[in-house]
């Protein structure tokens, strides 16, 4: 079986977006404001957008199921205050719970948080707890940025989250770092403020030492980390410069990368550096890069193509990235399968 | 020759921060704030921190040249206002302009800048004027966000900038793309702001046209380009996405990447995705990462063994990383070298 553990609903009904342009007008004229009971999507309209994109590049592709989350860059956390962040997250969180239930084999749900900059994160508990309980959420999406660009909160290593961990653990899920659009001009947020944020991500974990508080709670990092593997000798010199043990005891019991690098020597590279056991195949198709790379006539974002054709890897090991390291960090989605009897 | 193009004093004698503690003092009680004339280093106080630093290391590792420039974590262009960061720069320049002096055949002068945020940057251009007429320098660094991890600046693409540019294209001069200290709690200077600050650059580069408005100009992005080599397709698939030309044709001109990578496969990667006549040799030595990798016995930054040790690239191409590419890239340094018969 091949798990794609990073997909978000890119595709959705139109609506949704004209719903949310409403939503942001009725922040500054509330007689603008939509109710929830406007936003109408038919399960055909749903079931339209999934069979003839993600269904569709799933079965072309050959991956059977993928971890599937609202849409990163349309989270924007920023807009509005907690009420509207809560809102637009349930209303998000719903709809992707729709998707895995009207395609059940396909798709598992992850959720995205109420986050709002400046606000407490315990204030997201009630949303994670609905998604976990009610949606069978097995991750949730963790904005480690919530401003959109202007880094106002704390470091993920600092107790301001930690309500957010301690909740994680109790459920055993593990949290993806995925920030959303980026409202600073300097950072394009695709380009800079995602893989941006990998890195910082990484470099915090590196400076704290989160994981003696909570050793069984888990991170991925996505888009292959950002810039830590093509960097691993800085970060594994920066930690000896702070005197924290080897990465590999510190960090890589928690945390993982996910395979979105979208060409093969980045991906032998990841291979080469990151030990297997902490490598997650992922695609986040259709995604930031949805075009065809003329060097190799596929998808850019076709991220199977290029572990099929690592020298590196032996087949056990690709059985580890497609499958077996899913199931080992994800095990809400280990026993959601297994309850299907795969 | 080996020309090491990414060197800062990193060592300079310790009278120099005493200074800079009096000078951030002097900001909230003019008082306590220093003269220039009370900052007093003696040649050999210099000769001293350079012979047993950078110039051993030099001549242990087998490189010939360093363009030097200030410690780029000392220039907190944060700290202060204009005037502070113009007092600093002009100490910092001076005192990088002696080193060159009292070692001729081995560091050639790159200058910092007067950066101040919020403040225009065609302030910087009398230091700029000083530094390359009187002192030499060869090249400039410029920090595309003075604010130190808040990134209030315009992207590097803005017009904003390009009372700079109009400068460098007149004295022929490149400019490396060099961040300083993080005052943002969320960003690790050397682990996290300065990668992001080269991702960001780039990604900027990629999202404007500056090259058609400015054909000649050159920007240097070090520690090996940040996350753009490990992301090559993400960014060659949204240059297409955003209708650019092609990377070769869009950037490749006008922009080069040094070989700050900390270890064989970082180095490895950047010299199978980038084309070689972009990669110039660099160490950053004695800078972010000091200490001895276990796993070879070597220095993290003594970057010339991975370049030795590359299986990819030929003797000739080892030739244009290490010594044609920076004759090319850096004229001036070109003429001083020939103007000493090398």
């Amino acid at each position: 079986m091949i798990i794609d553990i990073h997909g978000h609903y890119t595709t959705a009904p139109k609506a949704l977006e004209a719903w949310r342009n409403r939503q942001i007008a009725g922040i500054q004229d509330p007689s603008a404001a939509p109710k929830v009971s406007d936003l109408v999507m038919t399960d055909d309209d749903i079931r339209e957008t999934i069979e003839s994109n993600q269904l569709a590049q799933m079965r072309l592709r050959g991956s059977d199921v993928t971890i599937f989350s609202p849409r990163a860059s349309f989270m924007a956390h920023h807009i509005g205050d907690f009420q509207v962040s809560s809102t637009w997250a349930a209303i998000c969180n719903e709809l992707v719970s729709r998707v895995c239930r009207l395609f059940p084999g396909h798709f598992v749900p992850a959720a995205m948080l109420p986050q709002s900059p400046g606000v407490a994160p315990e204030t997201c508990i009630p949303e994670l707890i609905k998604c976990v309980d009610q949606y069978g959420a097995v991750a949730i999406n963790l904005n480690p940025d919530p401003s959109g660009g202007h880094w106002t909160s704390p470091p993920l290593t600092d107790r301001h989250w930690y309500p957010i961990y301690e909740r994680m653990v109790e459920y055993d899920i593990p949290a993806m770092i995925h920030v959303s659009t980026s409202c600073n001009p300097c950072f394009h947020t695709t380009g800079a403020h995602y893989i941006n944020a990998d890195t910082t991500a990484f470099m915090q974990l590196i400076q704290g030492d989160l994981f003696k508080d909570f050793p069984t709670l888990r991170f991925v990092i996505p888009h292959g980390g950002g810039a830590a593997p093509y960097h691993w000798g800085r970060y594994r010199g920066l930690a000896q410069e702070l005197k924290k043990p080897k990465l590999a005891e510190h960090l890589l019991g928690n945390v993982f990368f996910d395979t979105c690098v979208y060409h093969q020597p980045g991906i032998d590279l990841l291979t080469r550096v990151v030990p297997v056991a902490n490598i997650l195949f992922a695609s986040e198709m259709i995604g930031a890069v949805r075009g065809v790379d003329p060097e190799t006539g596929h998808n850019y974002d076709d991220t199977k193509r290029y572990i099929e054709a690592s020298t590196q890897l032996t087949a056990a090991q690709k059985q580890q990235i497609y499958e077996d390291n899913a199931r080992r960090v994800y095990p809400r989605l280990d026993a959601a399968l297994k309850a299907k009897g795969k």
